[in-house]
């Protein structure tokens, strides 16, 4: 048996609460819970402003585990692409301004109306080397999240822990740390190379983990997931993996859930997300 | 611009218009729409009969593509995984009777409260290892099917087509043609290895062809897929791939639709087969 993780590694991302809390709530609901990081998105992050955010999120002694989210680099025309730069340059300011531990990028999918997946999987690499630099001065790593190959069309064309490798090895050659990924517990758990790839990446490239659970039976393939526990993944068992290359960072979780997590009052998510992290992770 | 299909190898996946016909209905409506390829599923198929469905599908000269389907061998307990072995066995002699080209494989998720994904997975190998030699001297080659990784937890934990090959190696070592692969393309079409893995498969690997599209949104995780042309794949690209690499055989058409396809008129969808094979693929 696996010993239960260091409560002080766990990390909220914002998505959990998102649809009751804005993000000084979920600050302040990070301290109160004794919960130590916090992962903001930008839309809650614009809401309050970059400032005030980096100087409450000091204030209460959290550590920015990653900024949600940079990416989405392929577009139909390259007035869009442009478009996708700059936005993501912004990103990389947001996340140097909070010290966040490295800029979460969802790379995209295929642009409207594409079939071509070649394409857009070229303009992901693209898009990331035309950012790299910026965010290299920045001090940001950027953590390519692999998502689950139903996400492929619309939300991210990078869909295995080795596509996300080989872009790394592609991009950062020498493997500085600018560059990683993000391995997120609900997207790669399935994946039969898991364990070899997350030893390939090793402590430089893997820059979050991100936790949730898969149930059984998925009702809707964006808002589903499930609380650590309730699900059918073996969660200390990646956790060991992620140890064992060398990971020593937090365990962010991540939970969309339109029909449950999102309707409850969030002190009772955070109440649950604790207890969770010790028993099931 | 791919040349448009031989009309011919159209085969319709009898999944496609199962809530309204029954499988002699689907025979002959194979045969008054010109489709040359069948494949039935058990249910219809133990309803009719299966010598009787065998005397229909010659009368009507059409061509068993493969058998849906046998598989889910991991089980909770010995008793349930020697049933499923039988139940295979079972599978192995209808799809004989029938002359099908081959049974597909589809083959179980996590036994009911696991999370042992690699154990799970250890119960697929040894399952087939069982009943490939029954399937050698019944002449009926064995196509595991990788399901999308979507369907990890309670269908297939195979997955991709690599996965798939690699199993093929161990259990087939010579690649005598008895154990292969069923591709389809709801399945496989994000996997950035896809190329690789046909080339790799090669002729005697390749045992069935299945299409279909991705649809955006996808709005249910198993009975939302699209009629060919509806969606974003690439379905040409994809046959380009399977012939370069030795394919010959049939394309075989699976929708499990409830929102739409399933819904209407079958002599109107077996029509609609035929046009999007023509345009779409």
């Amino acid at each position: 048996m696996t010993h239960p993780p260091d409560p002080d590694l766990l990390s909220l991302n914002t998505a959990t609460v998102r649809e009751k809390w804005n993000l000084r709530q979920m600050i302040e609901g990070c301290a109160r819970h004794r919960i130590r990081g916090i992962s903001p998105w930008r839309d809650k992050l614009a809401e309050m402003g970059v400032k005030e955010a980096a100087r409450a999120v000091r204030g209460n002694g959290l550590t920015v585990t990653g900024l949600c989210r940079g990416g989405m680099f392929p577009a139909a025309d390259r007035k869009a692409r442009k478009a996708a730069i700059d936005d993501n340059r912004r990103a990389i300011d947001d996340a140097a301004a909070l010290e966040a531990r490295c800029l979460v990028l969802v790379v995209g999918g295929l642009p409207p109306g594409s079939k071509d997946l070649p394409g857009a999987r070229a303009m992901v690499r693209d898009g990331i080397g035309e950012v790299l630099d910026h965010a290299r001065s920045a001090g940001v790593p950027l953590a390519i999240e692999p998502l689950h190959p139903m996400y492929c069309a619309d939300r991210a064309c990078v869909n295995t822990l080795a596509q996300a490798l080989d872009l790394c090895d592609e991009l950062d050659r020498n493997g500085s740390g600018a560059l990683g990924v993000a391995v997120d517990a609900y997207h790669v758990w399935w994946d039969p190379l898991l364990k070899t790839q997350i030893e390939r990446a090793g402590e430089k490239r893997l820059l979050a983990f991100h936790i949730c659970d898969w149930l059984v039976p998925t009702t809707d393939l964006l808002t589903d997931r499930g609380m650590m526990g309730d699900g059918v993944i073996d969660l200390p068992l990646m956790r060991t993996w992620m140890e064992e290359a060398g990971y020593r960072g937090f365990h962010e979780v991540e939970i969309l859930s339109s029909g449950n997590w999102w309707r409850r009052d969030p002190d009772e998510v955070l109440v649950t997300c604790r207890m969770r992290h010790q028993t099931a992770c």
